[in-house]
């Protein structure tokens, strides 16, 4: 096992990387910007490393000043976390050829996931399903044109190299194609350097579905269960839960199974996560992320393993050691992401944390990097806590997030709390019926 | 179900109860001391109301001025919480006599387990296990001499009405037994205002094993497994776990049963704990709590059942609902009490709390009223926060909770966190392998 892990990252889930690394006896080591010198990250490392100005690019996006910290510190390993270097391929690359293990797949599985037209190709071939759509990128408007009508309107336009819903358009009739295709390349070239778009079937009203999968070196896969992802505003995901409401045991054990075969057909290794879009009975395969991601934390509470300690332990080359059977279903769990952000308009909100109180109790779990007096800085994403609550049942979850919203207190800066007091109050969200456009209708019409 | 509660406490356990009513959807009204104006309890409840000064006696435990509080604010029922008046019978009866609910049993049966003598009578004849001893009050040391020869040496010598370890001696060979018995009589008259003291077996390496138990108004009573509180200083709990690593499957099974059979024999209602001494494969009955207890919270953690909850269900007159088969047991769990004191000499220390940061993260639940800028008041117990923790199994458990302790900050003042670190990193407490004598004869070995 490591010795020592370097944590590429900051905030909240630098912090969740330490305490995996912490309770399995592994020394951490911070980077941090010179914006974060005061982080809880790096108060609580055994080492840190300031890597550059407060400007990600120059710091924690510095593949350089990481590597060279590593090399200082004498880390084993680094843990690229979420966002930042995380599905960069180069990076991973770089890590080893200096040496170091990087915590995540392999380069070569990087590459083909974060290629969503080559990630559809290759699960595909395993027998999952996609969304019917372009076999590949659509170079020209007669090309869209010619699949939307083969599909059936309305479709979507999407850049190959996307995320985040950059590059993406829909369609809903001929009409509109023309623009479409011309905004989301337009969008795709300045937002990933990057123009190409394929084009697949718009569905009227999915739900968000991912299944979350380990695998280790030695050909074992397992699954976790799905994550319930819909409620979202602008493609940002803002409350997930475990298990969907939507789906049935057979529902589950049927796309986690197959979410698993093809994850070890592959040969892939680490965690990983397949989304889906889920309507009327049929899962359609959009992309898998190839790292950690932030709703990890709610697959953690319905089946009590730590999924960071298992990232770990499959990079250091040890074997699962258990099966799928083994792996139990407890309760229902659900995330809210709470960002520093005006929760009406949106804006960043960054600055001075002047009282904190975070609830706790039962069933209640917080990550959070924040303290009373921390200073929030304006340069990185504004997520700054996520509320995670466990119930035996799902009213039960309800019930007692409710309650720990209420109890939340962030003070002197403006936060998304009062947009998930309002989202779970709402009746459709309480009987689970909701899709990947409900919050936004639910917003325009409060609006 | 009740509309509003009055919370009869103050401290963690007063923003628990708290917690508990806001997830049932029911309203909360603090009372709390001049001293404690800026608590959190008294924050986060949906009214408050001052009920005297500082001192305890004043504040706390003044039954007509929470009589008061609760008819000003139309309370329907009164939760006593832990300490203060919540195994006072005279306050239970005056709190039904106003027209409120009790939440806890009734007089009568907190009478019968408050007085020592007649609980192990009561629950004897039942056919509970107690350790061999007098048959009720001894009167003169000449009686005191015969019980003991007939037990056989060392013997204890306990006050009838006692409780944390006051007026309690130890006689080792009949020539300790004049003084002792004096002793005890002594600082029983000093503490409870009543001299009589019984006279019991001295265990040499006894475990602390107590049942939780819960009952109904309608004849239904289940316990919760378990909970081992060896770890002990001057007869003071300081860190509890559960299951405990001492006992089988079928020990658990066999003391469990017998517990919930006697509670429900009786006609007992409402939340409970038994207590026993457990040497060489037997259980000796000690007492039994007619309240909600401390350590509660490490029994929800494996059980996944709020057991305030229930409890305030249950004094609504709800039935149960499930039976013993529903209870299922998950993982470990362990709790540190956290006290305001230096983690040497035991001295309170209280003041104001420059610094917080709780631990978080999977596994990891803080009872605590705790915030920046809070000033611990001198007037009342030393517990300031329970840190609890829970892992799949023991040794994950040791390992988060070892983690935790590191990460919680708690500036300003001392706390007890650093003992917990040193109790913890003992290699006897890693096997398991302690009694009731084991922190107190670590902590002489180490001065």
């Amino acid at each position: 096992m490591f010795e020592k892990v370097l944590i590429a990252n900051r905030g909240e889930i630098a912090l969740r990387i330490h305490r995996a690394c912490r309770e399995m006896g592994i020394q951490t080591v911070a980077v941090h910007s010179t914006a974060d010198a005061d982080a809880m990250h790096v108060r609580l490392a055994d080492e840190s490393v300031c890597i550059g100005p407060a400007s990600a690019r120059e710091s924690y996006l510095n593949i350089p000043a990481i590597l060279s910290a590593a090399s200082i510190t004498n880390a084993d390993a680094i843990h690229p976390g979420i966002g930042f270097l995380s599905e960069n391929a180069t990076f991973a690359e770089m890590v080893e050829e200096h040496g170091f293990t990087f915590i995540g797949p392999t380069p070569e599985h990087i590459r083909i996931m974060g290629d969503k037209v080559t990630a559809k190709k290759t699960v595909m071939e395993q027998g999952l399903p996609v969304v019917p759509g372009s076999d590949g990128p659509v170079t020209t408007l007669e090309e869209a044109e010619a699949v939307a009508h083969s599909v059936g309107y309305p479709v979507l336009i999407k850049a190959a190299a996307g995320g985040g819903g950059k590059g993406m358009k829909v369609a809903r009739n001929p009409d509109q194609i023309k623009e479409a295709y011309q905004l989301a390349r337009g969008e795709a070239r300045a937002a990933f350097g990057n123009d190409e778009v394929y084009l697949e079937k718009y569905l009227g009203r999915p739900r968000h579905i991912e299944i979350q999968l380990l695998a280790d070196m030695h050909g074992h896969c397992v699954h976790f269960g799905e994550r319930d992802c819909s409620v979202q505003r602008r493609h940002q995901k803002v409350i997930e839960e475990a298990p969907s409401p939507a789906l049935t045991v057979e529902q589950r054990a049927f796309i986690g199974a197959l979410a698993s075969k093809t994850t070890a057909a592959i040969g892939y290794r680490g965690v990983g996560t397949m989304e889906f879009l889920y309507e009327d009975g049929q899962f359609y395969f959009i992309e898998m992320n190839t790292r950690l991601q932030v709703e990890h934390t709610i697959s953690e509470m319905i089946t009590g393993v730590d999924l960071v300690r298992e990232q770990i332990r499959v990079a250091a080359g040890e074997p699962l050691g258990y099966g799928q059977s083994d792996i139990r279903f407890e309760g229902h769990a659900i995330e809210c992401r709470v960002n520093a952000e005006n929760p009406e308009t949106f804006l960043p909100s960054p600055g001075k944390i002047d009282g904190y109180h975070a609830p706790g109790g039962l069933g209640v779990r917080v990550d959070s990097a924040l303290y009373d007096g921390y200073r929030v800085p304006s340069h990185y994403d504004s997520l700054i806590a996520k509320l995670v609550v466990h119930g035996t049942t799902r009213n039960e979850c309800l019930m007692r997030l409710r309650r720990s919203i209420e109890e939340y207190v962030i003070g002197g800066i403006q936060t998304t709390l009062p947009l998930h007091s309002r989202i779970i109050a709402e009746q459709a969200f309480k009987d689970g019926n909701y899709d990947i456009h409900w919050l936004e209708q639910l917003m325009a019409k409060g609006q």
